[in-house]
């Protein structure tokens, strides 16, 4: 950027002039981490792209009124983060970013395929951008949160016998947990005693114990296509092969997973039963119980993956058949966790399945992390346990109906097909008519973050369909680039 | 166990009598939890062995003068746990243990070495046990830490914005913890920026992260031999051969390493320079520039394990080199953690490595769990970003002085060479003249738990060594069982 580039220069100073807003001296953070954030967060949107000039620490201090040792330190903070870098007396740049991933370039070896290069979004969504800017995100808004009922339950621990949080505490996870977790079971009729139950570090965790104990280098793992991007990374980097069956309305397309199964003899077939990721779908009745004769037939496990468990709204509105109410754990691994519906950051999740299984499965949680944390752990039992957390799913489930009904509208008045069209759940998927990787480079320009359907394939072709988080399309400027760029198409 | 069996009968009487001054109504915990703990607590003590039949409900009760319903819940919850059996008409009994792990019994597969046996002591290590039984243990005795550091800082996050804790947090980890640990580096010479760090579930964690990405299965991983028991078994499970280098009291053997480096070609040789486990022996500087010339000359990459850093006095007391300050993380990667020092249950540990590795590992650390929670890291920053971090291990290295010097005169007076004797740190390792294995079954009898030699070396073969915890010495009882089993021997 040289200095003649004045045009993109005023639109640069325009978007963090953006900034004064969000910084606040009555903020719990720091005014430096402030701006470390809020620019942080416009590289992660694009607004800030690589190779962009800074406005110099005068312009900035001027501009948002802080003083200029404030911004010396934040910039200082952003070059240590790697999002600036500093040119001896010409200024701060924004910085190209690391590259991505690759599997084992220290070694390379032909026989694993490589680590799906699915960095890109799981970098960006996993940075805390603002709902409103980010359609394709997995998650709900911080503000349907409810983060008094975590501080409360920190307040309530802080309180309690010094010393509990000193030790290892329990290989399975804390045991009040577990028993909690029991009665939330039983309510899906899925019978089980504490000692079949393993908390682990969420469902990303739990994923890679149980993968690690089935699956050697070179076996099969069967997962939905489309399903969750980020497992097929964590398979990949154990040496599994990814194999997609594809999904339909009501589960997968059965006669593809009996043809696939008797190909590949796959060890693990991992899918979301109720409320499928991408697409919010249930399974029916009829095709869980077929999936558990060819499991039966072709001896597979099955691990079924129930993250979207409490925004399911009652069989009323959409029917829901679980593997494992079917199954009682027998040849199905429950999964469970409460990321999407309490928080991310508490990183609690569980596993559920035979009493043998769920000794190894703490022996294997050993091996990667020894003992789970029992701070999060009891913050999650006292909200489950002293009724809190029906109440706040209660108000997630309605507020995701008004968002998903405001949200099919609006797609039908700019003309975007929803596919498999279902009553609940926070996503859409929908077909766009044309490239989603092209569509989701376009709005990153616009500081959009979407979800190309490219992503949810273990193939990761490129595809016309696209995730939506009906949780997260209050932006009218999204439903303006959505009408221009997918309108016309269809 | 017939009702003739009347010694023994009495003998669990007698050992479950032990009980009542530990059940407390002004306890934090319940009643019917301080049951089960304590029950818990003598199966694995095997004070209460497989097959024993318990009290029944009405002596327990009456001898414990607790109601009845309390034992009962107590009993379903110790049989929820798979601790004891409920036969019908006969009362409960102490339940056979699940059997120890074996790798992919699902998948018997010739190719890849079996998860080594060192369930039996993990399992044992991290169960809750008083420190006064368990000379084997790993960790300081609760009561030498400070819950109230950890009480406190979290009651001060309980206080901050509510919202801060819902969503996923950054991929490397809390920023300010990274700034804090930067500054910790510093002072041992190593220079990082905060970008430079990846916190991670505590070193096992870590561990698991750096070998995925280096390690393909079929290739090899140095440890020292002796050393830490657990990663033989999480090395051993991503099906990397483990290889051990015989450690002596200054480092390992140069001309053995040379000699199967140039074998074995290892991708990663991980090795504790500053009071290493289980020797508390210190890396002189010689040998880590010989160390940094071989990994050199062979490409490998050293993962220099430094939990025990702030046990180390000082210079003045024992010289110590590290690694990572000659050859700053060029080559290095070092690992750091509060387990030891602070508290087990946070699972604060993190890595410190070149920029782009650290962006790898995030990646690879994404994969494996996500974020890491913040709470635990947010609870460490506090602890010492406010100076109560060097304060506290300031005292715990003056009480490990002291149990140190107290247990090695005892040692003397009971006839048991300690081998590689050093001034300072948690352990020491000592030369029983007899078979450890046999030992610390006769010391389970007892109910002490000892950690016998062969558990430290990835070839598990029988030693008549033993790892002694200076902390964990002050029973009587211990000192009776070795002067008798082991002072005739030498």
């Amino acid at each position: 950027m040289t200095n003649t580039d004045a045009p993109r220069k005023a639109k640069i100073r325009q978007i963090l002039a953006d900034t004064p807003q969000l910084l606040s001296r009555a903020a719990d953070t720091s005014l430096v981490e402030q701006i470390v954030r809020s620019v942080e967060s416009k590289i992660a949107d694009r607004l800030l792209r690589t190779g962009a000039r800074m406005p110099s620490i005068r312009q900035y201090a001027e501009q948002h009124q802080v003083s200029r040792f404030t911004v010396v330190d934040a910039y200082d903070r952003l070059v240590a983060k790697g999002f600036l870098e500093s040119r001896r007396g010409s200024g701060f740049y924004v910085k190209e970013p690391a590259a991505l991933i690759t599997h084992h370039e220290q070694a390379p070896n032909e026989k694993w395929p490589p680590l799906m290069d699915v960095v890109w979004l799981v970098r960006n969504m996993f940075r805390q951008m603002p709902a409103q800017k980010s359609p394709g995100t997995g998650t709900l808004p911080t503000e349907w949160m409810d983060g008094d009922l975590i501080s409360n339950a920190l307040r309530g621990i802080s309180r309690q016998n010094s010393s509990l949080l000193i030790g290892y505490g329990e290989a399975q996870g804390f045991l009040p947990l577990r028993q909690q977790l029991q009665l939330k079971l039983a309510e899906l009729e899925i019978a089980v005693t504490p000692d079949q139950i393993v908390t682990t570090t969420g469902i990303t965790h739990a994923l890679n114990i149980v993968a690690s104990h089935f699956v050697q280098p070179g076996e099969v793992i069967f997962v939905d296509d489309p399903s969750w991007f980020l497992m097929f990374g964590s398979f990949a980097a154990m040496g599994a092969k990814v194999i997609g069956i594809p999904r339909l309305a009501d589960g997968p397309d059965i006669t593809k997973l009996a043809e696939l199964a008797a190909l590949h003899k796959p060890k693990l077939y991992v899918l979301v039963s109720v409320l499928h990721n991408p697409t919010s779908t249930s399974m029916s009745a009829a095709k869980a119980f077929q999936i558990l004769k060819l499991a039966e037939e072709h001896d597979f496990t099955i691990v079924e993956d129930d993250i979207y468990c409490d925004m399911h709204p009652g069989s009323a509105v959409q029917p829901a058949t679980r593997l494992s109410t079917l199954d009682q754990l027998n040849r199905v691994i429950y999964l469970g966790g409460f990321s999407k519906t309490l928080s991310a950051n508490l990183r609690v999740g569980f596993i559920a399945t035979s009493r043998d299984m769920a000794q190894h499965l703490t022996d294997r949680k050993m091996l990667l992390t020894l003992t789970t944390s029992e701070i999060g752990e009891r913050v999650v039992y006292k909200i489950l346990s002293e009724g809190h957390y029906r109440k706040h799913t209660d108000r997630l489930r309605s507020k995701l109906a008004i968002g998903r009904d405001k949200t099919v509208r609006q797609l039908e008045r700019v003309g975007i097909a929803v596919d498999m069209m279902t009553p609940a759940g926070m996503f859409l998927w929908v077909d766009t008519g044309c490239d989603t990787n092209v569509l989701a480079e376009k709005a990153m320009e616009q500081g959009f973050l979407l979800a190309p359907g490219s992503l949810f394939s273990p193939n990761q072709l490129p595809s016309s369909h696209m995730r939506i988080n009906v949780a997260a399309m209050s932006d009218p400027g999204i439903w303006r680039f959505l009408e221009n760029e997918v309108g016309n198409n269809n």
